[in-house]
This record gives structure tokens, sequence and C-alpha cells, in this order.
């Protein structure tokens, strides 16, 4: 976001005959007038469509077309997010906490500079979104502002930290802004730390930042928050677009949900498993009976930390197996193995998976096939795995996994505990029912 | 397949009353005959199916019920794949060799000691699947007898080898039977390895084994045979299951394909790409125009060598960079990363990423979100490790490009070199169009 954010060819031309980035504008093409801001260029579309925003929060993008009117009706200085008057507390709304770790959902583009900054005071986003205010009394705080790659064990107790200190001041429900790139490892992260959860928690991200003309932000925030604030399921969750239109959110659960996607809104997929919920319209329908029922008189059980001695290894043709050695030596405690089919290994593999189960290491088995379960029972391979000491996961997903060895590292060094943990089925993170998709 | 074979429960006491496993027996229920040699029952399937092998080599699990009449009206000496007539060569049939590297679909057990062997000669499999005889003149051979997760380069380089044969022996397609564990990482190394293909090359293979109600195994041989000899595509392909009935097979591009399900028979999916034909009731239809068109004059280019100094890196929250310095240590040329999103890694591996890029290594970026296109120019971290000389490798799936690294670096020592062609498309690998799924 370092470069120039006017707009360049024909939609230069149309705008340099008054208004600039910034500008409120009103644009009249045949039947429609649309009102808002003037948003920057995105560096990577075309000359042939501007972005307003509108003052619901949304930006919508337009053609340019010669029977288009574009009128200049407030100034430049205008839309840079000054402060609203505060909406104060409304008794009948529910409190919703808002918690930002960064990422594109959490970020806005200042209009004169360029710069990518976190909009999540709560004035901030009540300017951003201001059908915020309908939905619930909120309550923010911004903890990080990291991209989600850098987003890890250590922040993942943060966050459960935070969300465990709002949930003992009785708040309704929490959304969380995070990253897309890392989110559904934070997701799982959360499942295990935070159990017997009262109310839901809700992460949420946005595949394109707001001041894009396809921006997804503003709607996930608006469905996350609807989401908290009366879905009946206590459990940590994943809001994302269901399809690439703005039609649904639906709520995967933390444990089971996979970014599918590079780009796509709809890039977030239940692996494994079923949606929880739909938003749609501000009605939320449950799509399955099998879910934690909201209480707020659960006591909330925190089990915040998370041990870095465990890896998550993905099997190739030729993998080199001194690399499972490393590990060893490196005093690791466990490694996940995203196995071929099944649930496999190549046989060269076999004497170093040999010398990390003599070292005491937990190794646990899933599979790279993304759908389906490992059975370690079919083929020579599994067997043999599996009689020396390799630990099948079901369908788990191997990102799960690794997070769930992780943080059950954090609380034993019993190697039979952690075989047992991580066999059983804590958070929904592991279903005994075969999934045809 | 070391356990018991004869059926167990409700099965055990229809058939009792007089047919054994091996036996011929004719099956009456309401207005339906079958007729067949009874198969083992398969370890894992309840007690109320028993499952027979069809005249035409399909196998089929039929429901017990009380309406149900079993007759034995051959011994069981009969079943157990003793050589039949060979059919001789048809001059108007095209000659199509089958490969067999091993994996489920080359196999069969033996009726009587349960063991798993390939029925790969031509007599074979004619005996099994005896359709095969009116579609080709067969040639077979077997080249190993290998579970796919064993498969790695140097039996890359064999199959290579293989196929070059045959093609300047002038057949007119060629089938290679392979387990599906490593099919797709195979179907990526043999469509770089076998350049300027004169006819198609099919790998195939089956979900479940020959002994199973549900085996795909002899549809898949048909289909696959028939896709060999009359689909007008020269190139590297899978051919599999479309959905979980057998309705369809779809024949996917080898470089762009990837098993997406631990077992259900529509496994293998076209990733950031379509199917490049359907086969269905012995009908091809092509599903694109975008292929290389067979051509028995084309002269093949053969490229049969991996190096094995090429490495894949899936990156997750916590990856320890230090396993990036170990490949450096070891004298690794490349690694391929299996980034997040766009295609990133966490700022811990900056410093580890500029020492492997001082080294002289090849890096290159794709994602773990298995669909989609990496961009390293939407977000700093993706600008930087951009910058520093991380290569984006567009929409190819980071198994093909693990493969790719490996055969180009067996034929180069110029980092240029390298990077350029890992650059650019040679065999549909790199798809320059957007793929909205």
């Amino acid at each position: 976001m370092s470069e120039g954010y006017e707009y360049r060819g024909t939609a230069r031309a149309i705008l340099k005959e008054g208004a600039h980035v910034g500008d409120v504008v009103k644009i009249t093409r045949r039947d429609e007038t649309f009102e808002g801001a003037l948003m920057p260029r995105y560096e990577l579309a075309d000359d042939e469509h501007i972005v307003i925003k509108l003052r619901n929060g949304y930006n919508i993008g337009i053609k340019l077309s010669p029977d288009l009117k574009i009128e200049k009706i407030g100034l430049g200085a205008k839309p840079t997010f000054a402060s609203q008057t505060y909406i104060g507390k409304k008794e009948e709304l529910p409190t919703i906490v808002i918690i930002s770790t960064g990422g594109t959902i959490a970020s806005r583009v200042d209009y004169r500079t360029g710069a990518v900054r976190p909009a999540l005071t709560t004035n901030d986003l009540l300017t951003v979104v201001p059908r915020l205010a309908e939905i619930a009394n909120l309550q923010t705080e911004v903890i990080f502002t990291l991209l989600s790659e850098n987003i890890y064990a250590s922040h993942w107790t943060e966050i459960v930290k935070t969300v465990a200190k709002y949930i003992d001041q009785n708040c309704e429900g929490v959304v969380i802004c995070h990253g897309t790139d890392t989110l559904a490892y934070t997701s799982a992260a959360l499942s295990f730390a935070l159990q017997n959860l009262p109310v839901p928690v809700i992460l949420v991200g946005s595949q394109r930042s707001s001041d894009r003309p396809s921006s997804d932000a503003a709607f996930n925030l608006v469905n996350a928050v609807q989401a908290a604030a009366h879905a009946p399921i206590a459990e940590v969750m994943v809001g994302m677009h269901e399809t690439i239109s703005d039609d649904a959110m639906v709520l995967h659960r933390g444990t089971k949900v996979r970014k599918l996607h590079t780009s796509r809104r709809d890039a977030f997929r239940s692996v494994n498993s079923s949606p929880l919920a739909r938003i749609q319209r501000e009605e939320i329908t449950l799509l399955t009976a099998d879910y934690q029922k909201k209480d707020q008189k659960r006591r909330l059980v925190v089990k915040p930390f998370f041990n870095q001695k465990a890896a998550l290894v993905k099997f190739y043709p030729g993998l080199d197996p001194q690399v499972i050695e490393w590990y060893v030596q490196e005093g690791y405690r466990g490694l996940i193995f995203e196995g071929t089919g099944l649930g496999h290994l190549s046989r060269d593999c076999f004497s170093s998976v040999q010398k990390a189960i003599d070292s005491g290491m937990f190794l646990g088995m899933c599979s790279q096939c993304v759908h389906g379960r490992v059975n370690m029972k079919v083929y020579d391979t599994g067997r043999y795995l599996y009689r020396i000491g390799v630990t099948p996961l079901e369908d788990m997903l191997p990102e799960t996994a690794f997070v769930k060895l992780s943080w059950i590292l954090a609380q034993t060094t019993d190697l039979n505990e952690v075989k047992k943990v991580m066999e059983t089925n804590l958070v929904g993170e592991i279903d005994s029912r075969s999934i045809y998709d």
C-alpha cells in the first residue's frame, strides 16, 4: 500500500473534472444514485471502475460509462474517519467484545497517506460500520496489529487470556478480528484453550481490504457481531462468507475449518464436518443439533499455554528421513505427520520413526488428502507404523492435530496421557462418524 | 489381508448351507439373478453383505435378506485365476501397453491364501477383466510391486524409461497402474520427463481393492484403457472416478491433480484447472480445447532424471526456522515452501530464508490453501520475500512444484536457468488465467 492511490486512465479522466479521493460524491447513472466517500484506487484493480464507501459502511465498485455523472457534494477533509458522536450504551442490546489482532479486516487505509492502520477503537468502528451500533453495545481492544503469518503460540496465549477476561466480565459474546492466513490455526488453539465456554467466540477475517470494491470486511464484521450476540452456540467458531456473494456467512467449528483458497471470499470451509450455522439477512439458522449451547452460567475453563516442541511434518516422495531425526536431536517432544492416503510414510522413514519413538516422542498420523479419515489397519505400511507406536488421529485436520499436540504438551510430560488425550475428542476435533462430503 | 476371509455372522449362516468362498454361485432375489464367484469377506465390511465377482470382471455386493436364494453352480476350484485361452492380436484394435508399479489396482487377492499379488500378465488381466480384450491388443509389463508411498525419484526414472521404450515401439497409448497415495506426484514427474508426447499416457489407481464390493479397480482399468486407446489427448493424465458412482471417469492433467480424500472413489480432483475429458459409457467427451493433440508422428523428448536435493517445506505457526538452515547445511539446492494465504512465511523465518538465498539455493513459493494462486505483491510479507529472492510460483500445486524443481535441478546447475524454468509454464502446470472453481 505504498504506491499512489489516485485513479488512472479512464477513471482519472472522469475524476479530474472535479472529485478527488476522499471527497464525498454523488454518482448518478440512469435510475441509480449513489452517495459516499470516493475510495482510493486499489493497486491491482483495472482503471474502469471507481469505488465509493456508502454511508452504511459498505464499499461499492461502479463501472465507468459515458452516462455516468459524478458530482462532488462534500470536501476531501470529511471522510478521514474523524470521531463521530459516541453512541451511548443501550440497555436492550447485548454487550459484545471485539478483540483485534490485526490482519486485513482490522485495517483501514488512510485516504491521505495510503498507510494501513487498525480501525478498532469503538468510535472508529462505528464510523466505518455504523450498523454495528444497532446490534450491540461494543467494547473493543486492540491486542496486536499483526499479519497473521506472525501469530503463533505466545500470541494464542495472549488472545485466550484476553477473551477470558471479558467473559469474566459477563460479556455476551466475543468477536476476534484476525488475518486469514493462520486464522484456522488460531481457532483450533482457542478451541482447546477455552473449554466449557458460556458464550460464542467468533473469529473473523476478511479476504479483501476495506478499500477494495469487493471488500468483505464490513459484511463479515456485521455478521460476526450478529452471531456473537444471538447465536445459541457457545463454541469457538470461524465466521466467513458462505459463497462468493454477500449472501450469507457461515460459522465453522474452530477445530474443523481450513482456508482452502488463496483469495476467494468463501475460502474458509468446514472439512470433515458441516458448518454449524448460517447468518443470512440478520437471521441465524442452525445447521446442526450437535453443538454446545450458550449458557452464561457455565464456568469457563482456561488452559492457555502451548509447548513449542511440537512440529508438523508433511511427507512427500523423497522426504529426507534425517529431518525426523533432527527433531529428535533438537529435543522435540512430538510430531504430527501429514502422511499420504490413509496415513502412510515410505519405508525409508521407518528407522527414523523408530528412533523418534524410542526417544519418547509422541508421533501422530493425519493425512495430506485434506478430506477423509486415516486408517492404519488396511495396508502393511499403516499396520507397521501403528504397531511400532504411531497414533492414528482419525479425521482430525493435521493443522488442528499440531495445535492440539502443542497444547497438551504444555500440560503433561506423561507420554501415555498425551497419547490418550490426542486420541480423544475434546471439542469436536474428532468426529467418529464417517463423512462423505 | 492376513486374516480369515470366510464370512461371519448372518452371511456365514446363509453361506454355510452350501457355498464357500471361491465357489461359483447363482443368487436369486425377487426378479434379480446374479452369477459369479463368491469373493472373500473384506475385513472391514459388515456381515450383512456378500460379494460376488461377475463374469464381466466387476464385483457386486449383495445385501442379505430372507428372500435371498444362494445356489452353488460351480466348484471352488474354478475362480482361482487360472489362465484362460489367450486371445490373439486383432488387427483392427489399437495396441495399448499396461505398465504396473503396484498399488491396489494392480493387485488381486488369492482366494485360497488371502495373499495379495499383482495381476498383470496379459492372461491374468483378461481373466480378471475380460472386457479389455474387446478394447485393445494389450501388452503388459510389471516393473515393480510397490505401495506407492515407496515410489520416488529413482522409480519415476524407471517408469519414464519404460514408457519411452513402448512409445518407441509405436504403441498407441500407455496405461500405468499405480497406488493412489503418491499417484499425483508421479503424474507430475512423468509430465515433465516425457515431453512432446505423441500418445496418451494415463495413470490409474483404485481406492478399493478388487475383493471389495465397492471396488473401482475393474471400472478404472477398463476406462483407462478406453482412454489410452481413443482419447485424442497426448498428455500425461490421471484417470479416476468422477463421482462416487460408477458413472464416469474423468482425465485430469498430470500436473494439476491432487488426491483430496483418503478413501472416496472420486478422491482425485483437478485443482486450479478442469478435467480434460470424461469417459462415460465408453464415449469420450472433451471438456477443454486446451490440450496437446495425439499425433503418433510427434517425436518424444525424454528427460528422465530427478535431483534429490530438492525439498518441500510446509510452513505453520511456530515452524522452527532452523529447519530451513538444516537444508542449507545438508547441501540442498532448492526448497518449495507451502506458505500461508497468498504466499507468506513468518518474519521469524526471514533471516534463515536470507541464508538459504545467500547459499545459492532456489526458493519457490506456493500456497497451502490448495486452491488459488500466490501473489507476493499484496502484503508486506510477500513483498519482502519476493524482494530478497523468493520466486512466486503462480497457481502451481506445491507437490507439482517440488517435482518440477527436482527435475530441473537434474538438468542444470545455473540458478538463473532454474528460476526461469520454474516460472515458465512447460506442460500445463501454470495456468495464467485466474480460476474461480
